[in-house]
């Protein structure tokens, strides 16, 4: 019987490997055969800017996209809005294939906004509504070369250069040209798939929750598969279970009420850029571990499967500590799979009077600072930040969330405003969860090298909103190059990135 | 014989108490029957702009000035350059009285252009160059009123909104009318009088030294009286016998080579801005005090005299507080004059990255710090920067003047590039120099309350110049009042502080 068994098991696993290896390469050979056509109609998508308060654009992309889908046979293609909004909300973009006796459904997830750009910060030649080729990247002196035309062959190591290549309308490419493929392979789907593309990530996903609540009995699924996000820093394949939440507050420290001449008073009038570099100092030892009192409590610990995946992960740190040209990480030691596991404060900004050309000989009024606090399952971003306020409490300061009155000014000494927003909390999914297991099969189908698999992102997204409207879990993979310059001036693609992508998400649409 | 000698003594100190009453008399009525016309002149010289770089209209300023000399019968009224410069060197404007027998030459000298400004930052209504009049400050909501016609009376309380009303317009304003005032009411000088008027000193004097060496034979004198600055917090008239000297310094912090997504890297990638808050935070105790070894080495200790004049200062630090709200000063109690009797280190700017709506989820690359180090009689403005560079040493950093290479940036956990500039040491005339002595009674001749000596203001000038170029020393006296928003939006003066100004100099003019 054992042997009967285990020779089932085997012809089973051949089979599907089989399968497997059948569809990637049917997969492969349309894209293939349509390489020119496919990034012809990205850099049209490309082409059009897509900030999220930039209704008008935002809109042409919505019909661009929805062209898209119904040129791919997908039916019920239609705009998921908010509802009545006070300002503008960028739509949802829906659409659905419903199969036959289909074991379950799964959404796909990517979104076609992008962040703001400042194209004064763009390298040479290089603009962001203006998608251009480039033979490598440009860290690596790459140079703007021709858009291939159809009798070129196209270099998998080419980037492309636009915003929102990587992120995200690098998840709309994968995502519609899986489909497509399969379709036109004709190969058979055994799930139904709904497509959701959401139009405001980048500026918070203000409105998402109201859209998952006002459409759920459209967005019922099993499973949300999140397309956004880079690959593993050393190029492998990976799928990612949770995302870290976030928390973003300021501290204003309040000092005379106007700028006092620094000659004239200097010394013996109250300092705020002193004050701030005082109580941010107070905020970690100099190994970078935080010293505010509980910061690393309410922890969940990470479970048995979790601290394996961890382990298994192969090091990035030498590669990144080189690349991004530093000679010590923070962390007292610390790898940066375990850096990312833990809550942590991160200075994103500070400020007080000027510097530079505009500097003067002055004692500043105030001094500000930007923290983002991100957060791991069991902390409470509230908690989290009420951590961080009494941390300042007792460092003798007078917490407000206004600015000081006259008396409150004359009373205390040390005066902090401090402010928070935008606060979600971490959201994981099991690892072992069956359907989650499906989709790590299905992404190991694609590749040679064993994929990453990550616990928890150390970035953060809303996704505890899917949990929360649609009790739905939600897994992410990325299919962008880890040094795509997410949110910053060039951003990139590079072409093998898309053409694994598509491979990627074909498989996963086919999970049994 | 005792007994005539005290009663000569009396009667010559009668007669100059009786001259001297005399000739404040003739100019303040002198005065009272032009206000309206050198009023109106003072506005046509105000409306002009005066930022030294812009050449066009500091030609205009200058000829405009050189009128009012021509016309008040000053001779030699000639512009003093700096011969050739590689970029624009404003003129200073020269004119004199010899008088037959002259005891001595004074130089009385003020500066013509201004700082820079910002008109958004403007109170409503104020436009830097339109000068208008307010009822009362704007800090005690004072309203813009009509320019006076010839029929109305203009009340001293008022003043006059405009860039340079105070610094340093107001000094030529004063000098050039108690010179006419003295003419016009056939009062008989006894000393040469020379003008000096600087086109450059809020730029920083750069070719002050210069036009001095070059003009240094048109320019001897027994004193230079500098009238720039503020009268006393207390509203007395101050007479300032030196300055200190001053550097800038910035501290730029290099970390990763790009901006990185704080989820993805944060408490791992290094933070500068946290290396720059803990360095600052690592140079002050909490009451103030200067940690970097030697700060406080190499002051020359106060005179006796300069001990005395300290303590007669009349204590205007509870004023202060109120005036500027905050609740406690630095210093560990020590008051504002003794503060401004030693170095300071003071942040005037602090910057990494953005807050407010430009704020992103990053970790910035560099943070940067401007000081400006304010010294004491025996500091050396090179030695003082080298103190704070040692300092930032034993902190751990790796510490260059340039951007750092690759190879420093792999090597090194801690890179700090420091820059300083426009550093000179400070300078003081000692208080019983007799012709110090001989402006003191002068001033006080005009004034029914004891005048404030201020050993050393705690601004600074770069008054070592004319020590340097032509062995003379200065004293310095101003006549603004001290909330008059120098260097900073709404800058004003008060009507009643031009009135007096006019009769300090004066009495200056005739010192005996």
């Amino acid at each position: 019987m054992k042997k009967t068994l285990l020779y089932f098991t085997f012809c089973f696993l051949l089979y599907t490997q089989a399968s497997a290896q059948d569809i990637i390469e049917k997969v492969r050979n349309y894209r293939k055969a349509n390489e020119h056509r496919l990034l012809s109609e990205y850099l049209e998508l490309l082409a059009i800017p897509n900030i999220a308060t930039d209704s008008a654009n935002i809109y042409k992309n919505a019909t661009f996209i929805m062209d898209m889908m119904k040129n791919r046979g997908i039916s019920n293609v239609q705009l998921l809005g908010a509802g009545n909004t006070p300002t503008f909300a960028p739509p949802a973009i829906y659409g659905e294939v419903i199969v036959p006796n289909a074991k379950r459904t799964i959404i796909f997830y990517a979104h076609y906004d992008g962040q703001p750009v400042n194209p004064l910060q763009w390298a040479q030649g290089l603009v962001p509504f203006k998608p251009v080729f480039m033979d490598k990247s440009l860290e690596k002196d790459g140079k703007i070369i021709e858009t291939p035309d159809a009798e070129q062959a196209i270099d998998p190591e080419w980037r492309i250069y636009a915003r929102s290549t990587s992120d995200d309308k690098g998840g709309v490419f994968a995502i519609l040209n899986a489909y497509q493929a399969l379709v036109q392979s004709k190969i058979k789907l055994t799930s139904n798939i709904k497509f959701f593309f959401e139009g405001e990530e980048e500026a918070g996903s203000p409105h998402l929750g109201r859209v998952l609540e006002k459409h759920k009995h459209l967005l019922q699924s099993d499973l949300w598969i999140i397309l956004d996000g880079p690959v593993h820093q050393s190029g492998r394949k990976q799928v990612v279970f949770g995302v870290r939440g976030d928390v973003n507050m300021s501290i204003k420290i309040f000092a005379s009420k106007r700028p006092l001449h620094s000659g004239h008073y200097g010394n013996w009038a109250p300092n705020p850029a002193m004050q701030l570099a005082r109580l941010l100092a107070s905020m970690k030892d100099e190994t970078g571990k935080v010293l505010i009192d509980g910061f690393y409590d309410d922890v969940t610990p990470l479970t048995d499967s979790e601290k394996q995946a961890l382990a298994q992960i192969p090091p990035a740190d030498e590669q990144m500590r080189l690349e991004l040209g530093f000679a010590q990480p923070e962390g007292g030691g610390k790898s940066l799979v375990e850096a990312i596991s833990l809550p942590s404060l991160n200075i994103n900004g500070m400020q007080s009077a000027n510097v530079g050309a505009m500097a003067a000989n002055v004692i500043p009024t105030t001094a500000t600072a930007v923290l983002d606090l991100r957060l791991v399952k069991g902390n409470d971003h509230r908690k989290q930040v009420e951590k961080v306020a009494n941390h300042i409490r007792k460092q003798g300061y007078h917490v407000i969330t206004e600015d000081p009155t006259e008396e409150e000014r004359l009373k205390y000494p040390l005066i902090a405003k401090i402010n928070a927003k935008d606060g979600y909390n971490a959201q994981r999914t099991p690892m072992d969860l069956p359907i989650a297991q499906l989709v790590v099969r299905a992404v190991q189908s694609t590749s040679q090298e064993p994929i990453v698999l990550l616990p928890s992102s150390g970035g953060s997204l809303p996704l505890y909103l899917f949990e929360k409207h649609l009790n739905t879990p939600t897994i992410t993979v990325g299919i962008a190059n880890h040094d795509n310059n997410q949110h910053a001036e060039n951003e990139n693609i590079r072409i093998k990135n898309l053409w694994n992508g598509i491979e990627t998400v074909a498989a996963m649409m086919l999970i049994k």
